[in-house]
This record gives C-alpha cells, sequence and structure tokens, in this order.
C-alpha cells in the first residue's frame, strides 16, 4: 500500500495475519488438531455477511442451495480414475465404525463431485431437467502434511462453497463458466479485493477437469493467493457415473458439467488486502459493526454525553446501520479506539461535551482517520454515503497497489529478481509446452498460475524457457 | 386427526413419509450410504426459513453464533468419562490421513461438548466474560446400527443446532435452563407442533449431565418423536477440561455449564403433524412458497388469464408473500393442484375466465380444502390474514389432536393395552427407582420418557410396578 503503515504491514504479515484473527475476535486456531479452527463471534458475522452477497448472487442467477452428505463410500471416489488418483491420498479415511471395522472405507469428502454423481443420476431424465444449477456451503477436508496457515492452508475447509451444474450441450456447459466467471468478479468487487483470472497449466488443473480457471490476488508480501477457481468438468464424471438424459430427439446422451469453488481464503484475502498496522479494516457491507459510537468524557458531565451517544445510536440502527454504543466505564477513549480499530469497524463516531452543546460529533474513517464535525441531524445521510465512498476508495486503491505489483519479464533471470524482491506477479511469453512450463516453475521456485483470461495483449516474441515462438503469454508468482 | 384424510395417513404412515420426502423434494435418501441423505432445494428452503426462526430466537436471548472443527482427537474425546463410555462405540472413526496411519485416532463429533472444552479454556478468564453462550449449527454423526429413518434417526445429522452455555454458579445454570425451554417452546410454537417436557430418567440422560430434560411430540402413529433436549452439565466437563475463571474476590472457580440441542427432526414433526394424505402442509413461515397462482384456462382467453395471474403474482411479491406462478403450458390444473398440495403450499388461488371479467379470484386453503371468492383489491390483505388465521388453527388442531393421544392408565398392563392400540403418551404414577422403570420399559416393550416438567398435577396412588408409594408421575411411550 502507498502508505507507511501499510508498508510496515508487509513486512511482518505472518504475525500481524495470525495476531490479526485472534485478537479481533475473528478465528482462533488454537485447537488441538493442526489445521482446524474456531470461527469466533466476531469473525461468524463476518463469514455470515460475505456469503449473504455470495448466495444472492448465486440465488439471482438460478442457482439452488442443497446440501449432500459428508462421507464418501471409497467405491464412489474411485469411479472416476484421474480424480481418485489426485486425491486418494489427500483424504482423511473412516475405517472404524464404533468398535467394529467397516467393509468400505469411507472419505472424508474433498469436493462433492463423487457425492453428487449418484443422486444427479437419479434426479436427471430428460433435456426438461437441464440446466441444473445446485450449490453448497459446506466443510470439506484435505490431509494437509505441508505447514498449514489458518483460513488459508487447512485440514478443515470450514466455509467451501461449491456450485455444480449441469448441461445438456458443451456450449451451454462453455456459458456457464462465464456466468460463474462473471458471479466471482461480482462477489470479489463488492469485497473490494482485486483479482486476476488465468487458466490453470495442464499439470494445476483439478484433477478431472477438462481445464480450470483460477482467481489470485496479490497478498501483502507479495505472494498470490488462488481464492475462486471455475471448472469445466466435459463428460468426465457423467460417464463415470453414468449420468444421461434424453434429448428432445429421444436418445440418451451423458450430460456436460461444470463446477466452481469458493472457499473462507475470501476472508483471509479481505483482512490482508484492506488492513493495516491498526488491524483489520472492513468493507462496510460485510462489517459486523459498521459506526462504533463513543462517548468522550469530561469531567461530570458523562451523564449528558452518554445520552446522547445512545440516542444517536438508536437513531442509526433504526435506518439499518449496524451501530454499537460503547459506554464501557472502565476503559479510556483511548483504549476504546484500539479494540475497535483492531475489529476493522469502518467509521467512528466521537462525542464529546461541545459536541453535545453544538449538536455535533465527530466522524472517523477508519481507512484514512480523517475527521470530520458533521450536525447530528445530517448524521444519517452523512454516514449512509460515507460508507459508499469509503468502499469504493477502499476498493480503487486495493486495484491500484495489485496493478503496481504486476509486472513484465524477458528472462528467467529477470522473473527470478522480481520474485526474490516480492514483486507479485511477473507476466513472460511461453511456448506452452508442458516441459518448459514446469523447468520454469523449478527454476524460479515458484508457479506458474496460467494463461491470462482477462487480457487483451496478444503475445509477441519467445518462450523465456527455451526460445521458440511463443503461444501466450503465462503468469507466474510466488503462491500460497 | 379428526379428519378422515388424517386417519387414512395415520395407517400407512412410513410410507406416507418417505414418499412424501422425495416427491415433495424435501430430502433424498438414496444416497449410497445408510442414513446420510440430501437435502434437495425445495426442502433446503424449508430447512432455512425454519432455521431462521431459531436462530432469531437464540440471537434475541443473548446467544451468538460460531463454528467449530468436526474432528475430535480421541485424547479429547476421552477426557469425561462417561461421555467417552457412552460415544466411543457410537463414533465413526478417522484412523488414516492419506495413506498414512495417524498417531491419533479422530472422531466426527457426535456433539461438541469435547470439541469447545480446549477453547473454553482459552476464553474464559475472568468472571467479566461469564455467562458466555454460543451455538452452531452443524453436522454431527452417529454409527447407527439399527434401522435408519429419513430425518429421524441417521448416520449424519446434517443439521443440529446445538447450544452451549458457560456460568459462573450452579444458580445461573439453572436459569439457563429454563431460558433454553422457553426458546425451544417458541420455535416449536412457531412451527405449530405440540409438545410434552419430561425429565428422562437417570438410565436415559446425556452422557456427562447432571440432568436432561426432553422435548417429545406424537407422530400420526402413536409413536412418540423426541425433537429437543435440553441439559444441565455442572461442572463435569469444566472439571475435565480444567476450565476455571477468577471470581469477584480473585479466587479461581470450575465454571458450570448448560447446552441444548435440536436436529432436524423439527421437519420431520412439522411435515408429520400436519401432514394429510394429500402431502405436506407447511406453516406459513416456513413454506418455501406461500401463495401459488395457478391459470384455470378457457378456450382461447388464456392470454388474458395469464396476465392476470402475473399481475396479481407481481403484487403480492411487493408485499413480501413468496409466490409463484405456475403457468406451464402442458399441464392440467388438476396436476398442478396435485403437485402443489403435495408439496404443502400453504394457499391455492386460482383464476378464470369468469374471475378476470369480475375482478376476482378464488382462494384455496390447503389444510381444509375450503374455497373463497375474493375481489382482486382486495386480496393483499386477505391472504395475509389468512396465512394467520390458517396457522393458528393448524397449531390449536395440532395440539388438540395430541391432548387426545395422553392417557392415564392404574396398571403395567393397561399401559401395555394402550400402547398397543398406538395410543401415544401413557402417564402412570412411579415409585422413582431405576430397576421399576427399567423393569417398566421391559414389560411394555416402550420406553420412559421421564417425570412431567410442563404439569400441576401433584402425584397420588402407588407404583404402578412395585405397588410402593408413587413419587412422581411418569409418562411412557413407543418412541421413535
Amino acid at each position: 500500500m502507498p502508505t507507511a503503515k501499510k508498508e510496515k504491514l508487509s513486512k511482518h504479515f505472518g504475525t500481524w495475519y495470525r495476531k490479526t484473527l485472534i485478537d479481533a475476535g475473528i478465528a482462533d486456531y488454537r485447537y488441538p488438531l493442526k489445521g482446524c479452527g474456531v470461527w469466533m463471534p466476531y469473525g461468524f458475522k463476518i463469514r455470515k455477511y460475505g456469503l449473504q452477497i455470495l448466495r444472492n448472487l448465486l440465488d439471482e442467477t438460478g442457482h439452488e442451495e442443497v446440501l449432500f452428505p459428508l462421507l464418501i463410500p471409497e467405491t464412489s471416489l474411485q469411479k472416476e480414475a484421474a480424480h481418485v488418483k489426485s486425491f486418494e491420498a489427500e483424504c482423511f479415511w473412516i475405517t472404524r465404525g464404533g468398535l467394529n471395522p467397516l467393509d468400505i472405507k469411507l472419505a472424508l469428502r474433498p469436493t462433492s463431485e463423487t457425492v453428487m454423481g449418484p443422486m444427479l443420476r437419479l434426479w436427471i431424465r430428460s433435456h426438461a431437467d437441464l440446466p441444473l444449477k445446485l450449490y453448497q456451503v459446506v466443510n470439506v477436508f484435505r490431509y494437509e502434511t505441508k505447514t498449514t496457515r489458518p483460513l488459508i492452508r487447512v485440514r478443515e475447509v470450514s466455509t467451501f462453497k461449491e456450485a455444480h451444474t449441469s448441461h445438456a450441450t458443451f456450449e451451454d456447459s462453455e456459458a456457464q463458466i462465464k456466468e460463474a466467471t462473471e458471479v466471482y468478479k461480482s462477489f470479489f468487487d463488492e469485497l473490494g479485493v482485486p483479482y486476476r483470472v488465468s487458466r490453470r497449466p495442464e499439470w494445476d488443473k483439478f484433477a478431472g477437469a477438462v481445464y480450470t480457471d483460477g482467481f489470485d490476488t496479490i497478498m501483502p508480501d507479495g505472494r498470490t493467493l488462488q481464492f475462486g477457481t471455475v471448472h469445466n468438468l466435459g463428460q468426465n464424471f457423467s460417464k463415470a457415473f453414468d449420468i444421461t438424459y434424453e434429448t428432445v430427439s429421444g436418445e440418451r446422451e451423458h450430460i456436460w458439467q461444470t463446477c466452481y469453488g469458493i472457499s473462507e481464503r475470501w476472508v483471509a484475502a479481505v483482512l490482508s488486502v484492506h488492513g493495516d498496522d491498526n488491524g483489520a479494516v472492513l468493507p462496510p457491507k460485510i462489517a459486523p459493526i459498521q459506526t462504533v459510537i463513543i462517548p468522550i468524557p469530561y469531567k461530570e458531565k458523562m451523564e449528558n454525553i452518554n445520552k446522547t451517544c445512545t440516542k444517536i445510536g438508536e437513531k442509526l440502527k433504526t435506518t439499518g446501520i449496524r451501530v454499537e454504543v460503547d459506554l464501557r466505564e472502565e476503559l479510556t477513549p483511548g483504549s476504546k479506539f484500539y479494540d475497535w480499530e483492531l475489529k476493522g469497524v469502518p467509521i467512528r463516531i466521537e462525542i464529546g461535551p461541545r459536541d453535545v452543546k453544538r449538536n455535533e460529533v465527530v466522524v472517523v474513517r477508519r481507512d484514512t482517520f480523517e475527521k470530520v464535525s458533521v450536525k447530528q441531524d445530517a448524521l444519517v445521510k452523512y454516514v449512509q454515503s460515507l460508507m459508499d465512498k469509503m468502499f469504493k476508495e477502499m476498493r480503487q486503491k486495493a486495484w491500484k497497489w495489485m496493478e503496481t505489483r504486476i509486472h513484465k519479464a524477458n528472462s528467467v533471470n529477470e522473473v527470478k529478481q522480481l520474485l526474490k524482491k516480492r514483486a507479485g506477479i511477473v507476466e513472460v511469453a511461453w511456448c506452452g509446452e508442458t516441459e518448459c512450463g514446469l523447468k520454469l516453475e523449478e527454476e524460479i521456485n515458484g508457479t506458474v498460475l496460467g494463461i491470462p483470461q482477462d487480457m487483451k495483449e496478444k503475445v509477441s516474441g519467445k518462450c523465456v524457457v527455451c526460445g521458440k515462438k511463443a503461444k501466450n503469454i503465462v503468469r507466474v508468482a510466488m503462491a500460497y
């Protein structure tokens, strides 16, 4: 970020991140099992308001919410060959029910294609049943052996929004990929988190997919975070589970499928992209408390000041603004400021004796700390428009910052230098061959994010690895 | 139920129940793993609206929603002796992560006392942190070996609302039990489902609790369904997990805890208690569609009729009523009636050519099938007040019916005769001894529900088993 506060954060990002999660009451990963954590009450509300935005976007585009089982019999998981190959070594496996061994091992879902397969087979009969667009918000599990990180690399992904769609034709599934991409863009836009969309290379696509597009943002430490993926599954799973429909002309055809997912990483992204050295800075739409009102004590005049705080709080509440009036007597205004800044409350209202006298309040923005005196009569409108303005500026700032972290390079060495400086994303020319891609990853000790899906520029020049004519621009980064 | 329709239902209740769940699009348990099922889109919405009522009741009484992990290390589960003894034979156990055996087995939570213990220990420091009232809505698991039944006896309880509270004194925990009981009563009242509250006998209390109160309703086949439980845990878990707080005078004391849970059985209860031979009859508050509008075709006048349907649909929608306008051309009105009756839509509006001419519509109640012509201008108000009236009458009817199914008996033989006739609940005098209670269960081949918590009547006479002076009235039944 351009501000000094943010530059400081970027240097101790890991510490800042863990500390902010616990101290702001968002998530606590000190549970006695690696990679499993708790959504605390305040964090749960952030999650709730964010999911509400996502659910609305999905509902408006004809998706229907459902809930499927957690447990997958090994025999189901095995049906799609590429899928089981990738996932069997990453699943948690149940082998015992009570005191007895099970005949068939059960996996905790790592994702739900093989859970939905048998049911889609029962439900889908004819072309009239298509498209069928379902989604659920569930926990999924990966037996993660690497170092875990709260909300980012975990064993229990507590909040996986996974959509699964079924279509009559490949063209329909392609149109669905476009819709899904737009839904995700809208969601991230509503959070003010910037992103790039890249088509993942062959070796990094979802196991069982025809192709995978990934959404990445850049974290304060210069590493990228994948926080949304969209997959075209073709007929891979419909053939494995024999999911067919009757066409208009009476033949049976296998359905075409897509799926797309977003985990709780969006919370990690929101906190990291907007946060500063004082803690979280929440976009008003997902802030559990949008405005906090704090009395500034002065000698014996507290009663009157507190009354004004309560009265103004009530007035704001009736307009639907989420307000907290902090009348705790044992704390100084300074320590209250500290608390609410840490929690990222977008707007602080301070009311002292002079404000009461003048029918004013002092309004402070969490992101810029800008202070303005506002007449009490004009406050409701002021707060509402300030929330809009603040959010727009937060989003703009975040996009600007990300764009300064996207570079071009003409050689592998140049990429290495940029990534060493935590530069963000680097775009290079690539021949498109897997061999060169894997070699690139090895040399830079980083990740090929893939081919830009949101760029008009055409590639020119030669592959930075082999020197042959380049086919694509490709993005690389140090990734979480 | 007093109606003929209902008498018929009670005789083929099991078939009716499974068929209604699938055919109405509520839940599908044909998943290839016993006791695991899917919430379909329509059922998911019923679940959502119901949970919203429950969440509101909890939020209004100072409970905070959270989300804890699914997995419990065996070492945690073992901390409370009675608890592990009861649950270890009922848990699903994970013994493998990926391809490797785990050092410490992991249980899928059967309930979350031992999940929360270690975190409460970190969070609770002083009396100022108490009371702490948390709840979550999660899936829990039991390795069920008996015959399973959708939403009632399952292996994955998909929708467990479990509240866990921490208090400074036993008195506070007792007050919390009262609050919890009131919250649950309000919830069931909002669903129109009648209940009795009984203190479970010692041998049937929650493993680790001091005592357990259970909510039971009577299903159409005369068996009772436990659909809510409230437990006082005393200090059993706080001692096991060493959860202490600093008192006002500076000493450390173990906290006092309660917990209370409601699973998806409330959906089973709503469907069964209000349903009839035509399918579900949903209370308007939880109905995904509250009013369906169906055109009654007449020669070439369809265009005009459809237009009126759409216009009236829009008008109702703007007032917040959930409306579906069913303009499907391939179906007759009769088959549309069948569909929406099955799904339990509370109000049907029929519009034919004569109605269009007279600016009227025909309004039909789902519960009584009563038909009324209503002027279009008066429709919004009419529908709103009809929903209220209908719900009140549904609730009243359900309570009345249940009360006719609660009997008194003076001998074990009389109990047996009543239960053989599927009579519902039978109340008898009991000496209070476990031996007599267990003997009673054996002789009647039924269940002791426990001692009434909602009855003013005092016990008199002698224990129906041993003939000694009775200490309590006790309820018995055939239970699900």
